[in-house]
């Protein structure tokens, strides 16, 4: 796929030869990476753009923590940049390559020990490298009770990765960012130190209690070139004694506005911990290709898919979720929730009443909300070809914002030739929604590739506009989420990032930090 | 009080009554206070410690951004240290007081608008002046359905502190660190940002949304000396639709191990919100005094506890909290909880069932976790004689630990003649509590006053080195506990401090960053 090695920025082919030597006495051989055929996995992007733009210089796979350390030594030395993943499984959004090209990839998969895991207190620690299938085996392996926060690709990533870039779990915890507990961060310079209570010699308390004491520094790590995290304390969920999927169906975006809010409200009265709401085109999408379904030019119109709905006995919306609790529990917050589904116009039905087409969208919601792990979600790249990128601008839970962001979104999409796929997921404190969306192309026409790439830049400026911005960005598009955040943040970004990494080594362009 | 006025580190009378004069054009006159008189509100302790230590050299008070500005420049030009205070009453753990001598107190308490209230997310932005006896006033006067975390003395203080310094509270919230959204921050050189979605123009999320996109800052102004919080955005907690105060005895410190285990197993399936552990000498030293009850040399013995419990019908040890939700909820919760803490010894009792004794450490619990507020805990300081500091190191959930904790403050106390008094907070996720225990002393006996500074200083040295560091510290051990928590995050934050402040004129000393 690659046609031609690329150098690191300003370095000689004589002065990188070099460089590779020290970093293959380091690692061995077989761990240095350079050859084009070796590093086309490290070059894939989901959002589409210029290869050229991404293509790193080589890779390098270390296997401990004082690895790492001689690495940035070398690094430092031929301000050679290194571009860090843990699993380098970022689907949807990056993958593994680097935001600007000449970077050397810094590959953390070989990092893959599960340190420890707490039986009483539920906490892990682990390395960059574990996934979540490794960690389900452990648990399942050791008879744990315990389940985790995942996304929908669970089984070929890891909670690292997950948790640094913030992503979103559809279980009791949602959003990882408030379900994590302690790092080890290696900075620039090679220094190590572990954040919150893991500074404190003999601390019980390091994967228990998050925020320590003074400055809490692990948010700086997030989304972040400001250090390496090679250890991260997660909070695993408690196995719930029982557990109901259930779903509501509403005929419009309307109804699903509708549902936002009170969804909303349900999660700040603790009837519900998790909750989605989402456009039957995203099932749709998940089982069938569009080219049987529609031939037509341009976007599916809305028309369509009352018709698929009706036909098949859907609705075009629903809102979803699984609750979890003793059986009592489940019970009263279950009527809490189906009454107030219905008083909004909603058909609620729960997994033990579902039968027919609907099935396949309930098994989908069950895997996604309970400790399952399934490749199923992957099928949504079928639907056109190959190609597909997630977007997901933020929202405040309000019906006038989720309606106001959808008719932005499907205007663009539309204009563009693509179908709206997507839904709202609700937040921690349900006071936002992450509307996320799922732009799916043909990757092998060039042409749509391209309108693709025009698209997703449309989408991102419209509603970044209209005051919904992204929470992430795929990696040809963190310069431009950076700059929608403004100057001071990009300052200060700036000047964190000049004290603690001055070569400016580590993964530069990330989050649109230089 | 004080009798002596001090300068400004380094500086000359004569250079400091120019910039005095500088200071006193932006703010007027009156807002600059140097008069010993005036300063003594801002020279108070809570942990016993030379005053001279702690002395500032002034104080002023702006009333807005563009003013804090304009004193930076000052404070920049002439190296004068800056010690921020909000509404300045950390009462129990520092007060007003600066950590060094000479700094000048940068008093915000005229900054004190609620700027906006979002009636439907249940979000405020509020300035730091601003107490929660006005967010309460506002509240009602608006007839919105909200209520807040807050800390035992909540009328005097204010949201800004609380979440600042990452108080506890104890409704449904209950860790504040994980209930904010958003900041505006100005760093020393004046510069302004707003923090997570607020970087976005328009952005419709900055109260909704906490994370931003890139690394997360907020975490660097919490507990910190980085920059000055202008403007910080609160989730406040919906109505519940009703609550029942609850509590459960034990004999002895080994039940209330097990309580402690319990209520964390209780928080993590979803059954409580909060919780808390505690020793009757709590209630005992909030509604009596110590002489009244007791003459003897030393602490007073166990036995003697165990003897004014059985005589009112009491138990040494109780577990407590307040359970919220629909009235259906409430029922199932409340099930399941006192048949969990009988299953374990305890004497289960709701607010409907209690009489006699009871009802007044009753009242003090529904009253710290609902909505009402009193400074009835403030009584606690009478019991010895004005004095008292809190001290509350962290502890993972587990019965070995809270026995090992207790028994080791315990031998400490006695050690010097104090008594424990205190308990044990659960924290947001379960996993760990805070020992909350409170060193009560005669302020105005000097031997007493020295030996309680040397009490809370060999607590801070045994429980650290048992693995139970604090996560707050009062101004004279701030150096300590940063010491505690070790070299490599000193190292880091001194790193950010050169970076976002390299005069050193924000608060230099706090949480031991020089």
């Amino acid at each position: 796929m690659l046609n031609k090695a690329v150098l690191p920025p300003g370095l000689s082919k004589e002065r990188f030869a070099a460089a590779l030597a020290e970093y293959r006495a380091i690692v061995g051989d077989q761990w240095v990476l350079v050859d084009l055929d070796q590093l086309t996995p490290y070059s894939r992007l989901m959002v589409p753009d210029d290869p050229l733009n991404h293509q790193p210089c080589g890779a390098i796979a270390p296997v401990s923590v004082a690895e790492i350390q001689r690495i940035l030594a070398v690094s430092n030395k031929y301000k050679i940049p290194l571009w860090t993943i843990s699993v380098g499984r970022n689907f949807g959004y990056g993958e593994a390559a680097p935001a600007t090209p000449g970077q050397m990839v810094l590959d953390l998969r070989r990092m893959n020990r599960i340190i420890e895991v707490d039986p009483v207190l539920g906490t892990a620690v682990v390395e960059p490298g574990v996934t979540f299938k490794q960690l389900q085996d452990y648990l399942v392996e050791h008879d744990l009770p315990f389940w985790f926060n995942k996304p929908a690709p669970a089984p070929v990533v890891g909670p690292m990765g997950f948790t640094l870039e913030r992503g979103m779990g559809y279980t009791r915890y949602q959003e990882q960012a408030q379900n994590f507990s302690g790092m080890e961060v290696v900075l620039a310079d090679g220094s190590v130190v572990r954040t919150g209570m893991g500074g404190v010699e003999n601390a019980k308390t390091w994967q228990a209690y998050r925020w320590g004491y003074g400055p809490w520094v692990d948010g700086l790590f997030l989304q972040s070139n400001l250090g390496i995290v090679t250890k991260l304390g997660l909070w695993l969920m408690k196995r719930p004694a029982s557990h109901v999927t259930w779903a509501a169906g509403f005929a419009d975006m309307k109804g699903a506005a509708r549902a936002v809010e009170m969804l909303r409200d349900l999660r700040m009265d603790g009837v519900v911990d998790n909750g989605m709401v989402f456009h039957m085109s995203y099932g749709v999408a998940l089982t069938q290709r569009r080219a049987d379904i529609f031939k037509g030019p341009g976007a599916i119109p809305d028309a369509m898919w009352a018709g698929i709905a009706q036909q098949a006995g859907l609705t075009v919306w629903s809102a979803a979720g699984t609750i979890f609790g003793y059986p009592e529990q489940v019970k009263v917050n279950l009527a809490i929730l189906k009454k107030s589904m219905e008083e909004i116009g909603g058909q609620f039905i729960t997994e033990q009443q579902v039968s027919g087409p609907a099935s396949i969208m309930f098994n989908n919601i069950k895997m996604i909300t309970t400790n399952e792990l399934s490749l199923e979600d992957f099928a949504i790249f079928n639907y056109r070809g190959a190609g597909g990128a997630w977007f997901a601008p933020v929202i405040p839970a309000k019906a006038e914002d989720a309606l106001a962001c959808y008719e932005t979104m499907q205007r663009v999409l539309s204009e563009y030739g693509f179908d709206y796929i997507g839904g709202y997921m609700i937040g921690y404190s349900g006071r936002h929604f992450d509307a996320a969306t799922i732009l799916l192309f043909d990757r092998d026409n060039p042409e749509e590739l391209q309108r693709a790439s025009a698209c997703y830049n449309k989408l991102v400026d419209t509603c970044a506009a209209a005051g919904y911005a992204l929470y992430r960005a795929g990696t040809p598009l963190m310069k431009k989420t950076a700059d929608i955040y403004g100057p001071a943040q990009k300052a200060l970004n700036a000047r964190l990032k000049s004290a603690l990494d001055p070569n400016h080594i580590l993964a530069p362009g990330k989050s649109g930090i230089a």
